[in-house]
């Protein structure tokens, strides 16, 4: 496989390499922000790419923002972008449920394991759910929801899918409802799969640690709706149609995002060292996931 | 691998293949019992067995509850037993951690992910826990809380052990707490890892779910002190002394109880039909673990 060209200080590439271009596909945190923190000449970076007629794309795995927090979040730190550039893994499940899956009523209502993000995702594709920040589930399991649970009395029979994101509200009676709609037939999809969730410096559990107990309990793996899984891509494409050869993946991991556009058959990818990956892991011999280029920072870009 | 020999209906040959043993070690749920549900003609079964000199030892996988606790149920449904018959994982995973792991104090604290089982078995054996019932610990998780965890702040120093069970109050501060104690180089045990929890004729999240967060968080295995570990078995033996080649296991699900057996040397093992495992995964061609003889329920052997 060939070197990743490192861009960082050499305008005439950095030129040759975005006309390449028309879309290019953005990562967040680790390329534009690490939490509250924003990096060097985003905004600036941000605006360059919009003044040469590049297509914006901000595609991130977090599922418990909706597309109008992440709005909010751009706006508190000064970067442009609009809510429909705004591509998460759970509008990317709920696109996937309403207009690919496309579940015939009335089995076709979601059993939710997530935050509000997820729910305000799917009430804007018009997708039915239960569960998710419903006080009714966020509560201890009690010896008659074992019985009530098996025998289908607590259960809607109208669930035909359980979508598992990062729930911070995690709790056995979900576990149990949930795992007992899989048992049923239900179709298994999660937001996204990531182990952990970097926070405040550190490492907490992600969305697919919040839901590894129902993956035990079923014995298999849910359809991811986010990266690297080429079902987001799809959505992603599904929504701007874009043509491949001319778009561009941005971003800091190496086995979600850059794995996420090499999958795609994507133009080219991007990796920046603001985030978990770092140079080493790629320009390694016999890397398994090796971008087009590299830069040190996203605001590298302006030369 | 040889045929396993069905027994139900055929006096001759359960009373061959009883007099083949002096020692029989019960699984209990799915074999004496579903739940609050007690199998035909078990209490006559044992007492068949105790009349003919047989010991008996009560090998169960199940945490949340103490010998002591297991007692009382033996008792609620009518089966005769002695507190010194019982043996759980919860008092397996207290005699690993206080005889034989014996972490040099002060560091020698355990963080228990589970119910009272585990913390009466820990106090038993005198081993300091934190964690576990503690209401402090019973609760969602607040913002300040990722930073506390994060920089330690809100963590015991003397905590080197990570001991996970079930736990019907799993919830994300106990997750990212246990998850913090585990980057910080924690000993990563479980009681068990049972993927799931027969009960009310159907299954719910079992041990093994209830952790499967955890494990996949830090990417890897806690150490098993539940079957089919033999690090149960083991500890069985050192209480009970006995000949393995005269020693039958008697379970319901195959890849614990009866592999439990298998590795374990024992003279023989027999699946019960009333659990977890059907007879085809054992007669089919090539089925990794096949015990040696079945009946369809444990009272068959009444003859």
């Amino acid at each position: 496989m060939a070197q990743p060209k490192y861009l960082s200080g050499d305008k005439a590439a950095i030129d040759e390499f975005l006309s390449r271009f028309d879309v290019f596909l953005f990562d967040c945190d680790g390329v534009l922000w690490s939490g509250d923190y924003l990096f060097e000449k985003v905004p600036e970076t941000i605006e360059m790419l919009r003044s040469k007629g590049k297509q914006l794309v901000f595609v991130t795995n977090n599922s418990t923002k909706s597309r109008q927090d992440y709005k909010k979040k751009f706006d508190k730190l000064g970067i442009p972008a609009k809510v429909e550039e705004v591509f998460g893994s759970s509008y990317s499940a709920a696109v996937y449920i309403a207009r690919i899956l496309k579940l015939p009523a009335p089995k076709n209502k979601v059993f939710v394991l997530g935050e509000t993000g997820i729910e305000q995702e799917l009430d804007s594709e018009g997708v039915s759910y239960i569960g998710g920040t419903d006080p009714a589930f966020r509560r201890d399991i009690e010896p008659e929801d074992f019985t009530n649970i098996a025998n289908g009395s607590a259960l809607d029979p109208d669930v035909g899918i359980v979508l598992s994101g990062l729930d911070f509200h995690v709790n056995y009676l979900k576990m149990a409802t949930a795992f007992q709609y899989l048992q049923r037939g239900a179709l298994f999809l999660a937001t996204n799969t990531d182990s952990t969730l970097p926070m405040a410096q550190s490492f907490f559990p992600g969305a697919g640690s919040a839901g590894a107990g129902l993956v035990k309990a079923i014995g298999r793996e849910p359809l991811s709706l986010g990266k690297p899984s080429q079902a987001m891509m799809d959505a992603v494409e599904g929504k701007f149609q874009f043509d491949r050869s001319r778009t561009c993946m941005i971003g800091d991991r190496l086995n979600t995002d850059i794995q996420f556009g090499i999958d795609g058959k994507l133009g080219g990818t991007l990796a920046v060292l603001t985030g978990v990956s770092k140079k080493e892991e790629f320009l390694a011999e016999g890397a398994p996931t090796v971008p087009t280029a590299y830069v040190n920072a996203l605001g590298d870009l302006m030369g």
